[in-house]
């Protein structure tokens, strides 16, 4: 591996404690010149999905050779077997209770394999830490060079979350609420929206299958989005386009349908929680 | 270049999305030995000028080559320019809003350019994040040593906020509130001041042209601010010199006056927020 | 020092101002090299203690050539010296008011200096801001292979906190809450516990000199942990031996007695604050 090792890190930890601190003097410890990039320690405790959201967001953007450290993992000493999969854009290491669902629904996974060699473990394993004590000395590893296949046995069936709502109908796209971002944009399943001038297509996101992208073409001004008792209408490019305050819908930077106010919180104005249900549709 | 490339990022994109992650991995696509340097992902939404203030206190600590990649964009999408520009003691990339107003009061600004070239921003550019599909591109081809002419047309004129009130009469110095920090001390548009001795002087901040340094010059134990209708006498040293709660003046580590409250927050005893009136005088 | 120079940071000056920038800068300044990894900036404002335990809880999975960087600092200003020590295990820079009281309770000072040579500060120092001025430079000479004698005079006597309260007696160890985390565990000062089988022993924390493991040894189902009017048997290995939102005692995983509510917050529950009691005892 010629590239500088490269590690990313997503928890639930919070910023307060040592916990991430520990996690990465593992890290460093082992892979001394890693270079450590923070994606987020602030998802919800124990909150799965919206890890497998986060991780959906930002992978994409690294460089192939990235190992993406997740912790987020509410059965932490339990059954749930810690893991590390690779899929062609990337290397992952978390419990596999599903949060990698979402990036390897639009990637294959090509390999996924059990934590069990105590060879790339700390000496000593917690019961209630394997962020510190099993996953970063695997990312370390792996970042290192080790191959994937050194660190135990393969795991066939990795788990998986359902994957969001996305029902695609004749003049009618269904999905829900996948996330209210820092802003208080609300960030929809219904993606992965494109323009082509002033139309839209879509190519259904975490459904690599489905090639149906040229069937479902709409104009973005006969479009009206269904959320919260609302009619928003049209589709918007830009925040820019409506008044301070004023709530629009546009297309977000991941390509999906996203509610947003200018300069203010959709989320808040319309009390928008993540699995409340959006439609798209068109005449 | 012989540096190691170093990037900076201030936005207000707080810690928990992927936006940040996003924009690193961008970066290191392109700059994959790039140093990244957080400053604050935690400016108030849209606040172009608490932005201003966060780079005018951390930049001018940095080495002279390191890339200054500032994201706080409310008008993302729309007319704004995405600019870089170069000062003798930085570069800054980032909207053409205002935000790098401070800064360039403080250095005169050799060049500035719109980031028009497409060679140096992602395939697909998204209408709501530049942050990630222009700027963080512009910033890593920049810290890896492409000119900065390269990158588009100059711009003769970016944009400027209005600087601070800083109003220097006779015995008295009029300004405003600047910004609350995390601990709840005030800091003011009134700077820059120096100790020497019992004596203060001020060399008026954002304003390099003023060479009134000598004229403006008084002993400490004889001034007193005047601010949320309190009177704030004399001008400490630092915060040890009260008894903790209580209220004090004293020159901050910017140089600025300050209001604090010894292991408190002042911002919250009086009850202020940027832009409120202060005046400070002296017999 | 052929390790990549290695710096971290703990301070309780929050994510959203300029002053970890500013430090930053500094830093790179003087060591372009260093490697910084944020330990935490989230510390309580002034709470010394609690930085005490931050470090105590991730330094010791750092490479021992780490120089960890502190600015917990209510005196700053005022007559308390600034310091730099170094242990067996890591080197540390901060002030001296007892900030490593807990790090280098369990590790022997090799060398503790005052930080007094105007060579190794920034030209100009501040009153309010040792972190720039004082603290990072001293840690980013350091770090670049500066000797910590070229420092300053020695200081034989560096600050202590009284250390957490940790009484051991017949059946019976009488302790005091930590800390409460992110997620709302409550870490006590009851600790260091190992599990072996169904055993666990003790082997007490920031006392070094004791040596009584063999003594103190029990059955976890035999024992019960007394704190805030509840009584909790026995001691768990996990939090998924629970139901979600039962409250639980575990070993935490630095080894100290932890009380838990699974996928919950047990410091809110049981409304437990640092210094409360706590008691284990057993049959």
């Amino acid at each position: 591996m010629n590239e500088a090792p490269l590690i990313t890190l997503t928890t639930d930890f919070g910023a307060a404690d040592g916990y991430v601190g520990a996690m990465k003097g593992v890290v460093l410890d082992i892979a001394p010149h890693a270079r450590l990039v923070d994606i987020s320690h602030e998802v919800v405790p124990q909150n799965v999905r919206q890890a497998a959201y986060v991780l959906y967001t930002a992978c994409p953007f690294f460089p192939s050779h990235a190992v993406h450290l997740v912790v987020v993992d509410p059965g932490v000493g339990g059954a749930r077997r810690p893991i590390a999969l690779r899929t062609s854009r990337a290397t992952f290491v978390g419990p596999d209770n599903g949060v990698f669902s979402y990036v390897t629904a639009e990637d294959t996974t090509e390999v996924a394999v059990e934590l069990a060699d105590p060879r790339y473990r700390l000496p000593e394993v917690s019961h209630t830490f394997h962020g510190r004590d099993v996953f970063a000395p695997a990312a370390a590893y792996l970042a290192a060079g080790v191959r994937i296949e050194e660190l135990g046995p393969m795991v066939p069936d990795p788990a998986a979350l359902p994957l969001p709502r996305l029902e695609v109908a004749c003049g009618r796209i269904a999905g829900e609420v996948l996330h209210a971002d820092h802003f208080g944009n609300v960030i929809t399943s219904i993606g992965r929206l494109a323009w082509d001038g002033d139309e839209l297509s879509l190519e259904p996101a975490f459904r690599p299958e489905v090639e149906d992208r040229d069937r479902v073409r709409f104009q973005a001004d006969e479009a009206s989005v269904a959320v919260a008792d609302l009619s928003i209408s049209p589709i918007h490019h830009t925040y820019a386009e409506v008044e301070p305050g004023d709530v629009l819908a546009l297309v977000g930077s991941g390509g999906h349908l996203e509610v947003a106010a200018r300069e203010g919180s959709a989320a808040s104005k319309l009390g928008l929680r993540p699995g409340d249900p959006v439609a798209l549709s068109w005449r």
